[in-house]
């Protein structure tokens, strides 16, 4: 495998002293980004490549040639990150060495976060831009600062009710100075827009909003310049719908170049192979080299970096979500009730299989938790049994309000968050779901848990089904997973109780899903080298603990360990010591899990930087036995 | 004060078989439906009247001539509910003596509810109703007994983002049995739509999300058939926007009759005047009688029922939300990065002055939470502080991706959440906000209080705004309050510790807020007779408590009891109790609050119900201290 390459800042403003005109020097910028931005996208090992490239040329004209000092431009959509990460670093407002450090820990976050120099605004969290923008404009105004705000969305996220609930009030109370650029690029997570909840007229809906609109090629610089002269000039905010390929200047990620049969996009997250990366950086720094020569100046000199080789697992690796998937399938074939929701996350979610099998009960609801929540509770009140599906940074706050609504209604529901959890730690805090549990407690008879291993899966989801009366959020953990442990042979789940993973008697450790549980086992090894005995607990419940369990649990043991993968406030062990309190458990606690806003960075990293890696965790157990301070 | 009356079930019954046309019949009976709506609303002292005037025409003809027996209708807003269940009770499917028990313990909720018969959704939360419908129209395909659903909605409501969010669903997955009929009256809960965020051109967003539009005069019974007839042909969802009156059918009640020079219509809440009442009963019971006359039958037979006297209170009533409203102006007076922002309800929050004074620092942003938080957001980039108001209800769960979004930018908004708690019993679960001390949990840095009285607010305010390092969330009662108890003298406030109200050295109680700390003392009047000595202790702090103040409070008692009016999962005892785990303190602890969905009732009648007045926790602290079982 070649080595990675990538272009040295002094390259860009080699380029940027070009004699070109402005329109053919922005794209050629651009795809000089672009062969960064896929160069750190392969050493990071993952990012999204394919809305990166296909917002970049609109980026870089705004950066180099559109905006003036005071203006801002942010995006919306947030994981073309890399994307502007790379125009940062090629105007020297961040750092260069910054290039090598994409989605590691005090690197640059997978999704923007204003800790970063040139970050406006935190978003991954999608549909929030214009009402950002329209806050950023009113205090530019007091500020006696007035500016123009540019915010760069997504196709796919105009899907979310937020976006449409915040134009009015930019025409209501006036802000020309609000541009919205749509980067549509017809492909969202899964599949085109189009399929999953197709946009309609788009122009006709900003129209009717009241703002200015124009639809141009977003890769045809001279119509793109033109559009924007002409919408901020108008008196309203203005809009310019971009048609971009998603991909652009790549020609194998590029859309337009799937084969016909082919539905799935598969450049949206995540890291070409090797070969392709190759493939790709050669085939921009060719394009580049082209305009270089015509140009009549000298070719691109890049610099070469070592890849990195990824260390193969020693352990077992198991993957929940595909037996999620399974497993709700065979549900769904035994009782006829059971329908799928998706909110454009299917291929994420496992549920490509069921779609195939049962169309008529997959109903694909695109960005849109809130409608797919109620449209669940429509259902489960003519006495289907809905399952609805997302990301569980998504899954518990944007529809929280649906979700109590439908409790209310006390139908049965069943809420599937994936990607829970503070691992993956690449995406950063918009996507690391640590307050699911917290922000669905209080929802009338919800029973919440999470999964440990593929063999915990199907009988959990049968609870939730079959036995348990009332609606239920099950927590799920996105990554393969190492896993050395075992369930008990046995095992059956019941609500409130747990199960012992591995024995000890010195103190007792409880948790929950497959990081924090292997983790702990890894602590239990570590210690028993010391000759300190640590008992490992499942508990899957995360609301709920069965107090004769709890005391079973504590009886001989010297200290209790929480560990929560999620805030500390709120979480599983908060409920654990409620329980004690309840109970007038007296048995010495202390309670691990996230205090402040997730790092971003590699698994590991992040594991390690909250104190959550077996490390920190057998230290946490020492303290709690007096062996440590 | 003459007595009420209201049209018996028979009158109904007689008009229906009267030989008019559908059109007249159906104003007809609209008129009565009127009569007996506000004869709820007088009754129960408080109702919408003029969303519930506005759309009895529609309601009338929708369910005595349009629908076919499996057609449904239901109202997304919710809240003109008295308007549909005196629909129900005329048609016989309440039964009539319901009629007397409108937002009464057992008897009528103040919004939807699934338990009423007749009721298809629970509504009340804005913005859902196209989402369940499409839910409800696959579950009866499904089912194979195909229907049509005709939505009612609001005006204001379609600032709602999740409304627009669920409108290309509908048409991207063929639900031509949908039909959206808007009501649109034009006033909202404060000031016209049209002040507050205007709607724009309604028919032209409507028809460019694909649906078939019309737009009519919703009092003019043969033009909303017309054109509830073509948009039901149509092959697609269909949408008719009704023109209609607020208050319709009163006079003193229409909208249009409002002064130019008055601005906030008074009749959205609440209850009018006794003889504001009276006036528009015998205005009602003329025209129906003159149209009686006209048809040469006999007059109306109505049925009396004396007025029930309202008990004056004996003690000081304090009124929290005002000294609010006078605590935050006083403190923008000082800050000038102090911004006032509100989602329609400027009146309930005690905005009124706040927006005469600093119009440049209010932020109106309509039924929009997600809008206004993350617009928040853009101003607290720029260094402003934001204050954001809602219900609690609303607030906590609709805008909480937002607020979590705005935490990890490290920046400070306060978030002020009226309506909190348990009582007002009156509006229904919809509106009785006991989760957000749950849902607001785990975000970073994020700090929960509730005052207990008017002497409270602007120590917890200030503290919020000027010693808080993070954001803050100000928990209120809406309800104006007997208070028998007295802060400390030189009370101020401190993160995590709490004051007591009463002394007591039997046992310990600790709460918050102005409902519960009342009937706490008053518990302890009750157990000091039979020599059980309670001591009161106001903990206003709802998600922090410091261990020293605790283990003080706890030394010398013997039990300790946690008051919630919220859930008891997530609640402040949670946190007490957690706290006690942590610090290994053992007093036997008993954690009162709610548990399932709480019920609508007069307020006294809810507390009652949940357990939670001074009889049921005087009975709850003798069985903590074994006195009871």
């Amino acid at each position: 495998m070649a080595d990675l390459f990538y272009i040295p800042k002094a390259e860009f403003d080699r380029v940027r002293s070009l004699d070109l005109n402005a329109a053919d020097k922005a794209l050629l910028f651009a795809d000089m980004c672009r062969l960064n931005c896929l160069y750190m996208i392969a050493k990071a090992g993952s990012g999204h490549i394919g809305t990166s490239f296909s917002c970049l040329d609109i980026l870089t004209w705004l950066h180099l040639f559109e905006m003036n000092a005071n203006d801002i431009a942010f995006s919306s959509k947030g994981h073309d990150a890399p994307a502007l990460y790379s125009l940062l670093l090629a105007q020297g407002v961040l750092e260069f060495e910054n290039i090598h450090s994409l989605r590691r820990l005090g690197g640059l976050p997978g999704h923007p976060d204003v800790d970063t120099p040139g970050i406006v605004t935190n978003t991954g969290s999608l549909g929030m831009g214009v009402s950002k923008a329209k806050g950023l404009a009113r205090a530019a105004r007091m500020d006696g600062k007035p500016c123009r705000i540019f915010v760069l969305t997504g196709d796919g996220e105009l899907q979310e009710g937020q976006f449409w609930e915040s134009l009015p009030g930019a025409v209501n109370q006036g802000f020309p100075e609000i541009t919205v650029i749509v980067d549509h690029n017809k492909f969202q997570s899964d599949v085109t827009v189009a399929e999953t909840s197709d946009l309609g007229d788009l122009e006709a809906k900003f129209q009717a909003f009241g703002w200015e609109v124009r639809r141009v090629d977003g890769h045809d610089i001279p119509a793109l310049a033109k559009a924007l002269r002409e919408v901020t000039a108008a008196e309203r905010p203005g809009a310019v719908i971009a048609d971009t390929i998603k991909g652009k200047g790549v020609r194998r990620f590029e859309h337009t170049t799937m084969p016909d049969d082919e539905r799935y996009y598969r450049f949206h997250s995540g890291c070409p192979t090797a070969e392709l990366v190759d493939e790709g950086l050669a085939e921009l720094r060719e394009r580049i080299d082209d305009v270089l020569r015509v140009a009549g100046v000298a070719p691109l000199e890049v610099a070469w970096v070592a890849r990195e080789m990824v260390a193969t697992p020693a352990g077992r690796i198991e993957r929940l979500v595909p037996a999620y998937g399974r497993a709700l399938l065979d549900a769904a074939r035994r009782d006829r009730r059971i329908v799928a929701l998706d909110a454009d996350l299917r291929l994420d979610c496992g549920l490509v299989d069921f779609e195939r099998e049962l169309p008529e009960r997959f109903i694909e609801c695109g960005i849109a938790e809130q409608d797919m929540v109620s449209q669940a509770g429509g259902l489960a009140l003519r006495g289907y049994l809905p399952v609805c599906h997302s990301f569980a940074c998504f899954l518990g706050p944007r529809p929280n309000e649906q979700i109590y609504n439908n409790a209310t209604e006390k139908t049965k529901i069943v809420y599937m968050g994936n990607l829970a959890g503070v691992v993956p730690g690449g995406p950063g805090h918009s996507h690391q779901s640590v307050r699911d549990i917290a922000i669905l407690k209080g929802v009338p008879g919800m029973l919440q848990a999470e999964p440990c291993c593929e063999a915990e899966v199907p009988g959990l989801l049968e609870h939730f089904l079959a036995r348990h009366d009332g609606p239920a959020y099950l927590r799920m953990c996105i990554l393969p997973c190492e896993i050395g442990f075992e369930l008990p042979a046995g095992y059956v789940p019941e609500t409130g109780r747990g199960c012992v993973l591995r024995e000890g008697n010195d103190a007792v450790l409880i948790s929950y899903g497959p990081v924090m549980l292997e983790q702990a086992c890894r602590a239990a090894e570590l210690l028993a080298r010391e000759g300190v005995s640590l008992r490992v607990a499942n508990l899957p419940w995360l609301n709920r603990v069965d107090p004769r369990w709890l005391a079973d649990m504590l009886a001989d043991v010297r200290a209790l360990i929480t560990v929560d993968n999620h805030y500390i406030e709120g979480g599983q062990g908060e409920t654990i010591a409620a329980a004690m309190a309840d109970a007038g458990l007296s048995t010495p606690l202390l309670r691990l899990g996230l205090t402040g806003t997730p790092p971003c960075g590699r698994n590991d990293e992040v594991l390690s930087a909250v104190g959550l890696d077996a490390g920190s965790l057998a230290q946490a157990v020492r303290r709690a036995l007096g062996l440590a301070d």
